[in-house]
């Protein structure tokens, strides 16, 4: 806490999870700030924190926008944590994809305003966390990447990450991106559309609790009317494919193939950092 | 009509109602003139008269594309007429709600080639009203501006406003747009593809009818089979929920808070007038 | 043969057809010249042809991508073969739009990666074919064009011609493209998304085969298990109307008004020749 108090000193801390602090930064704004070193992957532990969080500041009526944003160096999320799926029981990776679901679901279909300040690389389940957000702003640092890159590990996006990502770039790119697994730099993410902005790292929080300000003027019940309406169809597809969902996800994780395609990542991961 | 015949004296007038003319600017192509001032508001009155028109003009076979224009000046529309939704009885909000749904019916499923020559500014139900049409042309004057700005008003855009939006500019600029209730600067239209053209105001109408020649040299039937073909799954989803739709309308605008937000908005419009 | 090892010497024919040949140009790839002089018109013989190669390269496990490109000067392929609906007994047009399904179902849905290398111009069912790749490489030629311009003819592009080119340049692009029947320039079809990459005309093949090498860096079952997520629901939609499909095109070519529009086509093709 000492180290965001150190970054955001004017951030009043509402609560302290084991992998975030949530902050408040002005009237009715949260700020998510995810700190699960390294590089804040997805575990089912986080993710059973992010839900948590999620759940909280939805219930809590005073609260009506929310930034989640990064307080680790040079990446926003590196996506699902790959140890929850590798050498780890059926029950193990079914409980794990239901929250990772809940994760999306909480997200997707949040009455807040949610803003991603995306101020490192997104790859995977960052970049799908970034995209149930109602606006992305990234920082312009060539070096950062962000995308739906699975086919690459051998891994396929299930289809409401797809569907996510056809509802913000479209059909075609979407179709491109995911077949080869494209990682886009800030400036080709801005081009197609995967992000909003673009604007200097250290800027990146600052336009986000700025852009904040724009979303709150518009009356809460037309906005969430709204974002409902747009998102419904989607957020049902899921919803009544949920158990289908997780059994095809086991399935497919469990493969010997797709195992060792995992472990080959992980020990490629291991090499990288030694 | 003296007024028109001053503006456009070649154009034969062939019929007159209250609130709009039609004049026959060419063989087959005719052109609808709103004229109800101040700010051609889509009332009750003026949708009935609307209709009326469409349906002569779908039955006059050598009418082959119809032009839709503002005699009022600054403005093309200002959209749904509030006066017919506050502090009236739930039957006239109903029947208010089944001439918007009729209006949109007529124009999107129009046999016709329309083309909106948008010359001023086209908020709410104007900007629907020229999604309708095949093809807009905006008048490029940065004090014009033109989207769905329900939401701004505490209400919100129906299903099929919002998929007349997607048909025209894709999910992700929608979902932005319809949130924040946004009003696009004609240049701003025009990159997002909410307007096809922008010429100068002055030639907005022979733009207009230039562009018709051009899509009247593609055979009827199979312009006409292509049109529904891209259009009927859109149409199908109000036409089967039409009661659904008058039944939600009439419950959410008679709301205590919703008739209290449009007081206030009328309040508003009065004392920026005087 | 001998013309087209004068061409390509390095290729291996490996398969040789009335109407085209399948080269092998590197590990995996296989390139299909078309060759149906003059125009590569999608006849019946034409189609029967490629499908029979498309399933044998589908069944060759050592096959994973396979490139179409022209032989012909000028054009990548005219389209569908108007000789064979002018003039057609019912049963006859019947099995030619049975032809034109089971090519679309085939290249659509197959496998193999699939990369267009548009070196000529692709009007109608050439742009259809075009479309069902997973990448298109247009030779930088003003002269060339691309588009669905059935609507020119008097004639309608089916439902799946319209999805296709939906999921390849979105809702608005495609409701103005076929309406008017529109023919894109190569930097047009650049803009709209229409085909992806456009590049001198001597080196449309080789920029093929060379991007053919990124794509073959994606695990096979990954990006099949993608692209099928991505177009399984277009090809449902047809698969589970093929009879009626057929039907309707019967019914429609076969009327007098449309048989005359055909001939008329016809006779200006000649007269254009002559």
């Amino acid at each position: 806490m000492q180290k965001l108090h150190r970054r955001f000193p004017d951030a009043a801390i509402t609560a302290a999870f084991k992998w975030m602090i949530i902050a408040s930064v002005s009237a009715g704004v949260a700020v998510m700030h995810m700190q699960s070193p390294p590089v804040n992957s997805l575990s089912l532990e986080f993710l059973t924190d992010v839900c948590i969080a999620l759940e909280k500041l939805e219930m809590d009526k005073s609260c009506r926008g929310l930034v989640v944003t990064s307080s680790q160096p040079k990446v926003f999320s590196a996506g699902l944590d790959i140890l929850d799926m590798y050498g780890k029981s059926p029950e193990h990776c079914a409980e794990f994809w239901k929250a990772v679901q809940e994760m999306w679901l909480k997200f997707y279909g949040s009455d807040m305003i949610t803003i991603a300040a995306v101020n490192g690389s997104s790859p995977a389940g960052g970049c799908l966390l970034s995209m149930t957000c109602d606006y992305r702003i990234m920082a312009d640092n060539p070096r950062y990447s962000i995308g739906l890159n699975e086919t690459k590990l051998g891994i396929v996006a299930p289809f409401w990450f797809k569907d996510t990502m056809v509802n913000t770039v479209g059909h075609r790119t979407t179709e491109m991106a995911l077949q080869l697994g494209l990682l886009y730099s800030p400036a080709e993410a801005l081009k197609i559309g995967l992000v909003d902005q673009l604007v200097r790292e250290d800027q990146v929080l600052t336009t986000a609790t700025e852009t904040m300000t724009k979303w709150l003027a518009i009356p809460d019940h037309a906005r969430q009317l709204t974002k409902s309406m747009m998102r419904k169809p989607t957020i049902d597809k899921l919803t009544s494919n949920r158990e289908a969902d997780v059994n095809n996800f086991v399935k497919f994780i469990t493969k010997d193939s797709i195992q060792k395609s995992l472990g080959m990542y992980l020990e490629m991961l291991k090499r990288r950092k030694a």
